[in-house]
């Protein structure tokens, strides 16, 4: 049984356990006080060539996200998302938990834009109703697309117009940061955003995020929010140290641009076999159709989810890359697609 | 500069990071649902000797006791706890912050009695008050002492007969139940509480405590609560290869007692150089009182907290040892003890 | 300028405060505990045929509502409600800011249906999404239609199997259950829901809503609940003693069938002046669909709300009847309609 | 049965009730939007000597101070309040229900100072504690003292200089304002806080709490927040009419005078007759001590609350005037007093 169910199966990529190890003994300081965040701070920072950015070591995305967005808020005002919005599906309503209302907006691709987002803050004008304040974007998206830099701006700029934080959830941000055709850069991110965070867990280490704040009014006292909400770490150094060895050579990119070349391998080979697509994404999440029995062959020996119906005999399912998957995994795949396909179809 | 401020300045013990090398290119199910963590859990099972008990790997003490509490309790109940106790002093409002008020008891040592608890209990009886519901002790308590098996039995009696719920914070759980004189076991506690937490994090653990669940009526759903708050990490691996680690030869216990005699040498070797210590704690954090230009000296080389004043010349100091700490140290110490007093004392 | 704009416009009937008045100089309990409220609470056991019910007087229907879910449900536990539900669009996020997750159906004429609500329980089956656990209806709903007997019947066998609970906006109940062609009483209200609230404010109160708790499993603390939500009232006798005179002679059946009555002359009189209705509503609510130059003049005149656009140049609008609205202002209001149609449209 | 128990035992005050009676069939708009709560608003903007001051008209002092207080703080700031102040203890944790932590100060008198605050924020200062952010501060206190306008003076520099907010509890301003001796006027408090509110609830009203808020930092959205947690009444109304009332001719003070007028004649006749206070209190309510036998006698045919325990024999008891209370309830309360002395005691 080979797993393409998500991009969290493996454990560490090896460099990382490695650094873990050589630091090991060394005493450090507690709760991300460490050298090694320290470092790892400092490599974020001139990433995104602003040293005053106040950056957070933090260990998931939903911990992140409920962090950020409950210290960004006040109790009436609300998150815009798209329906697909992650903090809208599948955290458990974390950000309600929270006290907050999300606003969904039904988006093509997952993506949000001014237009979509107008009716509702038309909608949402007195208080009767919770006040629109934060626009919740994910980067790559849950459907693996990722925003253009020129969508970004545009977003950004009726966000300052509509006096609208927008907060990134970079959960798979290397994996849009290196997809083919991308003119985005970190540092384009930081300038567009309130906040964002760059992942960890779903790009070659054991766990973590850095939460990156640019807007110096939400930096206040943060480290104060995520002691209360459980989420700053004793020996901070397990984060530190992980960061530190995915930014201190580009491993992080390099992670991510394997995992994407692993998928569009996938994607090539499966449309020469025939197979279209649910939509076009350009990073480690493809969204192949597939005959519902060809599904059932292939589930015999691989981890995947069936994301959509798509009529009564075909169904999108979501295939996950990694930093860890091989060339020899997805040609292996394609080989038993196109055996399930002679075998059960025709 | 050698630091005795805490017992999470190193990394983790060499087994836990060889068995993380190991397993790391193994795929496994995410969220707690990997083979590893299956494992650390029926280790616990066994130990507290029900295959019933309800175990969730989690990452940090605050985060397993806000969990744990806001899980555990309706909105208008609320949580006793010694002044003492960590929830109510360094753990930044997290339980109110879930909504539940805190009421504190003056407790020497640290520790609960039915006694410190009746007039509180006798105070808190209609609905302009909030519903003591929850006790919250903590196990070796912030001050390094340890509940004997009688007190235990006594508390939970007490318990019982309040409709009160038990939940103790084993954040150094190790400690407690290795130390010298102890007559309590991980089953005894198991049997004798509604809920508690076994301490990876502070007992040679990169991260994790293991929150165990006896009590039925507090088990359902708990995996949606945790979720909720942030507490499922992706690569719940993380955790479970840890704890199966500490657990499958015993080596939790091991670390512990060696963290304990550490710490007990220390005593023996400052009390023979003449130093009195401000309570008795049997376990790896000690407080001997010294001479504040005593302190001072040592302060240049070795980190540590002044815990409380004792008078004008004199203070407590806080010195805790852990699974890495050398008896050199704990020597070298002792030495450089002596010539400070010697030379700023006289 | 005379206001349709809604039910809450005029203080309270004559006999309430005549009531107020009478009993103005004698002493009584504070919080709910007055002679009054217990009458009061007596005379909704009588109605709803049980002495076991659990009744609370409140203040609104927003403060009701959060009181009574956040009370009823754990942490992640969420509320299944119409997409037009009151909860969802008009209370500022308040069920949100007690903690909990809304889960909206879209339901035409605004009410709840098994089959409507089957496809989100399928959806919500895991710990990565909330637990659907309560259903929230209004009857009337927001838009003036009303449940029959057995369509509450269905919802509540469906809620049975599914472990739902099922809870019920009574801020316009009078009017459905005095609306023509009803067959649902209170007694079956109260038997088909886990807890329901009786509106006062819209129909002849000050102020009050009447929380009554069927489900034993969920009647417990209430008052400490109440209390910490900041609804429970030092002088509850101005509750007690409006829900008295409400009920001790069926006035509030009266005030109820009044607005209906006035509401249902004013359909009867538009539609023979040629105007259609957005939706068939048999209560104090009504959406007829106007020219929007004919809304123009008659806004000069008479406050209500543009509720729904219909197309280029007709919208819906809301007209609101109350236990105060005179026959003269209904007939006056269609005089002007007609006015204005023959000036303008023609 | 004659009640001293407290100041919310009897209605309104008669020119309330006509007020209501008068305005009530007047169509008004909703939501505190109304004519009447409009002039209240000025009227209290008059008496602050600020038009730009943010006016709210809410239902109860549980209900004010929680909106208030969560409205005015982040997550993880905390409001510190001398342990007797109501809310840290008669108010079921509705602040931590809210998610904030109290820091409780002992003091004498219930009334906080600087130097009582001191030594908390020196131990709260770093991210693992709350941050102080609100003190909170009752006038007249749960003890019936006052602040004179030295103290308040002193209490605001220093919050000023240690970057806390200072929000007065108002639920019985009137009798602080009106106490022998007193050199404090609303516009002082106005003043030296950053939000108060004024208590209607127990100076004549039915209900209804004035929250005054002078801090621009503070104003923004209160409405929603109000809105929110339940506290916007559809017939606002109600509120806006009694506030008028009250203030149109200065009618809350002559009732808070008389209140206290009546509780220093019973002070000023208790003493005579031998009888000594457990604390010195100018306002409505008075803490004579009485021996036990003497107030087992008394509690036959009054209803008052038994305060504190001063020895083996004797109890303090707390006695509560209103405006409603007459001089001859109170000179018939002497006599009994004196009688249940001379055929108990003797």
């Amino acid at each position: 049984m080979y797993s393409f169910r998500n991009d969290y199966s493996e454990g560490a990529h090896p460099d990382i356990l490695n650094a873990l190890v050589l630091h090991n003994s060394a005493q450090e300081e507690g709760y991300g006080l460490d050298s090694h965040s320290l470092k790892a701070i400092a490599l974020l920072r001139t990433l995104v060539e602003d040293q005053n950015a106040d950056v957070h070591l933090l260990s998931g995305g939903t911990q992140t996200n409920l962090i950020a967005i409950s210290s960004f808020l006040r109790p009436h005002e609300a998150c815009i998302t798209a329906t697909t919005g992650h903090i809208a599906t599948h955290e458990t309503g974390a950000i309600e938990a929270t006290g907050h209302k999300l606003l969904t907006v039904s988006a093509p691709e997952g993506k949000l834009t001014p237009d979509l987002m107008e009716p509702l803050l038309l909608e949402h004008h007195f208080e009767h109703m919770v006040k629109p304040r934060l626009v919740y974007i994910s980067n790559s998206t849950e459907l693996g697309t990722v925003y253009r830099k020129n969508e970004l701006v545009k977003l950004h700029d009726y966000c300052q117009e509509k006096n609208l934080l927008i907060y990134m959830d970079g959960a798979r941000l290397g994996n849009a940061l290196t997809s083919e055709g991308t003119d985005l850069t970190m540092r384009d991110i930081y300038q567009r955003t309130d906040a964002f965070f760059v992942g960890g867990t779903k790009n070659g280490a054991l766990l973590g995020e850095a939460l990156i704040v640019r807007n110096t009014d939400l930096q206040a006292d943060l480290r104060y929010l995520i002691k209360q909400r459980g989420g700053l770490l004793a020996k901070g150094r397990l984060l530190g140290i992980q960061f530190e060895a995915l930014f201190k050579d580009n491993l992080y990119f390099a992670l991510a641009r394997h995992a994407n070349a692993m998928a569009q391998n996938m994607v090539g080979a499966l449309q020469e076999a025939g197979c279209s697509f649910w939509l076009d994404s350009p990073t480690n999440q493809i969204f192949p159709i597939m005959d519902n029995r060809v599904i059932t062959v292939l589930a015999d020996n691989y981890g995947f989810y069936i994301w959509a119906k798509i009529n009564a005999t075909h169904s999108a399912v979501r295939l996950v890359t990694s930093w860890a998957t091989t060339n020899e995994a997805v040609q292996q795949f394609v080989v038993d697609y196109k055996n399930a396909l002679n075998s059960t179809v025709v």
